[in-house]
């Protein structure tokens, strides 16, 4: 960077940071206990010669999505997308009809999915997230975001996304922040709709993911997803994703259940200031009430060690204004 | 990004794309062939209203290492780690002396060394990037590459890194790209300085990489390097790799060897304007000549597909001002 570009750029950061450009960066947040720590936290790590200050190239904040940035019941919403595949996908299929664990999915009976067991969600998984080139399944990814809907809202998915978490987001990227998704959710279901939604690139995407085959195709090269899991993102798998993906340990991380427990431990653990928030879903009159008996999102553990260590809870009900965007 | 801050950072891209503040952003290179069509592709792809113009987000630009920013003489760099490891490791192993692959080593047996095959290399990776924290690994790297130096030069590996590819790394990001590394070596051997000698981040560092293991260690969490390769970033593995950690497409690549051929391959198979350049190592003199008949950084299908597709290929001893940094 030449001297009159570093100049702009500290003018910009300095800009970024200052107040007078947006007097309350966090408006859906109620002056709650997470807000206050959330700006006290920024406003530390951001003072040039204070004793937490942290340079920009270390301002890295990982989030969880499913729970923490999107809702995540009845069931995850990539579990709804595989739902919608396997019905879209049926009638090239009539065999399906008599072969679990499509015939549950067909017939919507989830006590019968729930009786072919691990190796059943595997099978879906398999069918509708390989045998594809990455390019193939964005497209799928891409079509089913802008048409499906939620089965109790009837909203599209990405409108189920947290106005609250929209701005933190925004708010951590003004004051330098890199602002990365590290999530259980598939890497390629979130990368094609998160930029837009987030304003996430795909680069700062880290997810579950599958192995992949460069081959030729009709004289072109393509990347075949394959039917093998590469990684699952979830629990000691975060921390591993993030060094792997990022290769810096992230100074500010949210997330909502045990699976994000290591992510939590593993940002807070290094020296310095750090920062660990997790979305409480208390709110079951404008989202969902649930935690440790909850099978999607179980928060039961990870509660325990934040009430311990100190950790922000955001209680939804008392501390969010509002919970989804305002419709459009 | 509030208003004045976008305006600003449109300022400062402005500023840092300006001729004017760098008359000849590629000193060392002659106006030969590679640094014209070099130029000429930057200049078309940012121009704001031209056909060609490619929106900052994706100017992503992809590098291999050793042998295009780094030299690979008489071995990879990495590979003369191992030896200074198993040296310095050895007092603590007295059954090395009468163990394979281990006693070659020690003895700089090159031939007995290649008896052992692959095998044997595998076990010596094992023994010196494994079984350690990602931290003492880091730790290791960063002491041995301060004290280390090149047996042939006698310069520490450094300074064994080729001016003129500093200078078009510096020249890309002036022009808002992206620069990432997309190596066969491994990622964690090149993230503890790659920031310092190229201005690449550990987060745009893509390599070939092991297994990791998160637990608790003493009460505070680690996260352990295993001896199993995750992946091999090399030949077909780099577009795997890049897109896994990228999630998009380059639309610039520089490599050296028939392992950078796929990377070459699926950025140019791309829409739109892309680069695809190779250093062909032409310079006995000031640093080596080889290529088809190498075996350590083999140039022969992807210099015949280079020929056919008209990708850069950058002649060293002619098109090189300078190779290495001037000393400092």
């Amino acid at each position: 960077m030449n001297r009159m570009s570093r100049v702009l750029a500290c003018l910009c950061l300095a800009c970024a940071s200052s107040p007078a450009f947006s007097a309350d960066p966090l408006p859906s947040w109620n002056e709650g206990p997470s807000k206050k720590a959330i700006v006290a936290f920024v406003d530390k790590i951001t003072q040039q010669n204070g004793a937490d200050f942290i340079p920009v190239e270390a301002r890295i904040a990982t989030f969880d999505n499913d729970g923490t940035l999107w809702a995540e019941q009845p069931l995850y919403f990539q579990v709804l997308f595989v739902f919608d595949r396997i019905r879209a996908l049926a009638p090239q299929h009539p065999e399906w009809k008599n072969t679990e664990p499509y015939r549950s999915v067909l017939k919507g009976d989830m006590k019968g999915l729930a009786a072919s067991g691990e190796k059943g969600i595997l099978e879906l998984m398999a069918t509708t997230h390989s045998g594809m080139t990455i390019d193939e399944f964005s497209a799928i990814v891409t079509d089913w975001i802008a048409h499906a809907r939620h089965p109790k809202t009837g909203k599209p998915y990405t409108a189920m996304v947290y106005q609250p978490m929209l701005e933190l987001l925004a708010y951590l990227r003004q004051n330098g922040f890199k602002t990365y998704i590290v999530s259980g959710g598939g890497q390629e279901f979130m990368r094609p709709w998160v930029e837009r939604v987030y304003g996430i690139p795909p680069e700062q995407v880290v997810g579950s993911q599958g192995e992949l085959e460069y081959k030729m195709q009709d004289g072109h090269p393509v990347l075949v997803k394959l039917p093998k899991v590469a990684l699952v993102d979830d629990k000691a798998g975060k921390p591993v994703g993030i060094q792997r993906f990022i290769g810096r340990r992230p100074v500010f991380a949210f997330g909502n259940s045990d699976g994000d427990r290591q992510m939590l431990e593993w940002t807070t653990a290094g020296t310095g200031p750090r920062f660990a928030g997790i979305v409480h879903h208390t709110d079951a009159k404008r989202e969902w009430a649930y935690d440790r008996q909850s099978k999607i999102g179980t928060l039961d553990k990870a509660l325990d060690e934040a009430n311990q260590q100190g950790w922000a809870v955001v209680d939804m009900e008392k501390e969010w204004r509002v919970v989804f965007p305002p419709s459009r």
